[in-house]
């Protein structure tokens, strides 16, 4: 059985596990998720990533939106805003209130993220094995303008979902990261892969947090095997989300050869970009990584298991080089 | 300004002060309520007898059957079964969550629950001060029969919801209530009081819950001021609920007179008995508790304002005596 591990941040990191799951049906698949956007609401612990890819993979996703749940009803978040209880900004559906509830009784009981991961995961069977970057507190924050001529660091929800990037990225602080070990499972999966692929997630506050893990780079070369990445930056813009902000704080020009210069080829072995970036593969060949072009938008699960395929394929190829 | 104090419980004593705030608009009406059967559920503070006053008195009751939300409905709780995650039998809805939510994370950031009461009750405007017996936890739990010949306790909200009190309650305990301060507020009201009223709510798990915090008994009888009752029983039968079992487990028949002379006239001025039990008024009064028969049965608020003039005019009947 081929073992495939994904390092997978929200929306894009599911969708393309979906194809992924599709492109290799016979592989052990093992997600490696990102924590960072993990927020506390109502006093309930929020995994946005981990429960895109676990609604995504689960039949339980709101498609249209790619977060949260299908048929979700907002009366539990009414009436917390009947009670003057916010932030109004965050989008809980009920269904989903049942996911935090159920996660923040679990640890509260003690059992870490990682156990409570597995437990939900039971219901949703999403054919991989889903793990957290980490049993420990990680928070990705942004800093931004304070609006008096200072700065201030917001959380990353704060950033995205209530500012929805519109201001200024100074710099991404996944805070906790250099505290956190990876968790259970996690280091085992590096080192038993056969191949380990970077999906179209964000570079910076999904994969980026995750590689922020101690750890995991060490993890990811020592494995010693290909490691493919699909760029999500199509025609110098995000294909969605905000990537092209938050690689600006981090002096990253928002194009597919630059976010494959950013890994860098001392972690990663192959790259694809978008057939509009075709003129990319040269420098990014230049700099020692494997580069092909080809369709890189996830229109439909077929197109989506067709890139899949694609990483696979480069993935062989890095192997035989 | 007349300062009423009400001892009440869920239910019964929630309409009942739907009446005597009818009956008596401008007194200052200060409710001490019964946080016996409170309960963790989901990890949250769950508090039926304050919700069940708050909604009432707030027009957020489901009126037909007089406990949680009008227009309530089940997602959380249906996502709950889904994950497994029981107990199935307690019927929490999703607007109801909203407020166990609030509760249980202003508990968590350290308010005592007499503070968060008074938080809740700024959305609701109860119309009255609804206090908490004790910020401390009592739990009432019930013995019963546990089926291998022995017996167990069971929390009060197990007997009488999920049990259905269809089995025999040997006892009645109030656990913790022994180490319990009363809530601020709670004796200053008694203090201040002209009359202190309880209403027709158990006398067991309701009103005795509440009189077994250290203090509480003392604060009544030493405010020297009227304290009069209504019966909860017509007939030798309880009107709602499970007295008849409960007063069983004291050792109490469910009759009208016997709940007076279980309350005593220590504690008791005046007593209101059903028109169904005018042959009651002679024992009670035998009892040293001044007696009336009048209807009892709420079956609206004109009847229950009726039933609340009927109380408030026996209190002046005791204090002219």
């Amino acid at each position: 059985m081929q073992r495939i591990v994904v390092l997978s941040g929200g929306i894009g990191g599911a969708r393309f596990l979906r194809g992924l799951r599709r492109a290799a049906p016979d592989a052990g698949i093992t997600v490696i998720g990102n924590t960072g956007d993990d927020i506390h609401l109502f006093g309930l612990k929020v995994c946005p990533d981990l429960d895109t890819v676990m609604y995504t993979l689960g039949g339980g996703i709101h498609d249209g939106q790619g977060w949260g749940r299908a048929d979700e009803t907002f009366t539990v978040k009414e009436e917390l805003a009947a009670y003057g209880v916010g932030p109004e900004w965050f989008g809980l559906g009920d269904r989903d209130f049942a996911t935090h509830i159920v996660r923040t009784q679990m640890l509260g009981a003690g059992y870490p993220l990682s156990a409570v991961t597995e437990a939900l995961c039971r219901r949703w069977e999403p054919g991989v094995t889903l793990l957290p970057m980490t049993d420990d507190r990680v928070e990705t924050h942004v800093v931004v303008d304070d609006g008096e001529g200072g700065r201030k660091a917001v959380h990353f929800q704060e950033y995205w979902v209530r500012l929805r990037a519109a201001v200024p990225a100074h710099a991404v602080l996944p805070v906790g990261a250099d505290q956190a070990a990876p968790a259970p499972g996690v280091l085992d999966a590096l080192a038993t892969a056969d191949v380990i692929v970077f999906p179209p997630s964000n570079p910076v506050v999904s994969i980026g947090t995750i590689l922020a893990v101690p750890g995991l780079r060490e993890g990811i070369a020592d494995a010693g095997v290909p490691v493919v990445g699909l760029s999500p930056i199509i025609g110098d813009a995000p294909v969605r989300g905000m990537a092209d902000k938050v690689l600006a704080a981090v002096g990253v020009p928002s194009t597919a050869a630059a976010v494959a210069q950013h890994y860098g080829s001392g972690l990663l072995d192959g790259w694809l970009v978008d057939t509009a970036d075709a003129d990319a593969v040269g420098a990014v060949e230049a700099d020692g990584i494997r580069c092909r072009a080809v369709p890189l938008l996830m229109t439909d699960i077929d197109a989506t298991a067709a890139m899949a395929r694609e990483a696979l394929s480069l993935a062989e190829e890095v192997k035989a080089a």
